[in-house]
């Protein structure tokens, strides 16, 4: 039987709900799926390797995946640049893996133009309180800042229309299970398994 | 925060699959769902309770409800009427319970009409070969009888275009844990809990 192609799920939400806690504690889980590897114009740090952690590019060699649309969505971020070769991506799910990327909400939004077929994941806050109060307790943060963050957050969480799934972050184990569950249920999707089926009855007709 | 209403999951799927085998070990889990009660003019058994197992009706009373519209679904079935009761499922839904119902795939069809926001399952065979030597191992039934299980099995099968979901029968476990992934992840569909978080900005504001 054929191999079915991998499915693309992207985990997104607003700045401070706990996106790369929740990617982190999935990871730990050894899924069967592929994490998505960024290509970036930092320099590696210790240990990092090149096709793992991130490929490694020149700020030219960027500039140019971004010219020839290599890529699935990219950002600059403090002088560097950050993105997701869609290379990668698609030859990895051509192997019949699927692959999980972690990113921003602009990001997001720049994949599910290039690749509306993926599932998008988007991760919220349990409240706005709560929400607050992680932002709060990052670090020494400004109440002007924190002001300025929530309201970014708010609008983020507006553009929750735009995604397919919405999990909320309350414990790290509950939102972990939530997006297995995503995981199982798109490998069960009707239009999915269709052509599947298909074939078996027509083999014996 | 006003109370989400219910889901209604229809598991349906051809005939020999092991629907009532799947829906017996569901059961068993004690999930937070609740098991649609038939109406059927059948006499009540020893330790049969009315509103339990079954809404016992009079042949009137059935006939009464199919010409009010008070069944998403109907059939008859050696000589009594069995059906599901709309009134029961919609105010187990208000009551912000998810219903499971477990029937025939043209049953599932019709509750499709009636009720095109239920989540529909088609429990499917791993192969025709698996299916047909579940038929056989049922009983004693002569080669004619099974060839034409099988083959109304092969037009159900084609039915499945219809529904929202596939999981296969490979094993009872497995086939139930992908039920319940599918009940986790509609509870997470942005379109269902937009509005709640709509108004958690809206108060905000």
């Amino acid at each position: 039987m054929e191999k079915e192609r991998g499915i693309l799920f992207v985990l997104s939400g607003p700045s401070g709900v706990g996106k790369g806690t929740v990617c982190k504690a999935l990871r730990e889980q050894k899924l069967d799926i592929q994490y998505s590897v960024s290509a970036t114009t930092r320099k590696p740090r210790e240990g990092e390797r090149h096709g793992v952690e991130y490929f490694f590019k020149t700020k030219e060699e960027f500039l140019d995946m971004i010219e020839n649309k290599q890529l699935l969505e990219w950002a600059e971020y403090v002088g560097n640049y950050y993105g997701t070769p869609i290379e990668y991506v698609n030859s990895t799910l051509d192997e019949g893996k699927d692959v999980i990327l972690e990113i921003e909400v602009q990001g997001a939004l720049q994949v599910k133009n290039i690749f509306p077929e993926g599932v998008f994941i988007f991760l919220t806050p349990p409240s706005l309180d709560e929400l607050r109060s992680r932002i709060v307790g990052r670090g020494t943060e400004t109440e002007d800042l924190i002001n300025n963050r929530m309201s970014v957050a708010k609008e983020e969480i507006e553009l929750m229309r735009h995604y397919d799934y919405s999990v909320v972050n309350d414990e790290i184990d509950a939102a972990c299970n939530r997006i297995k569950a995503i995981i199982t249920t798109e490998h069960c999707r009707v239009d999915r398994v269709r052509p599947k089926y298909e074939k078996i009855l027509g083999d014996d007709k």
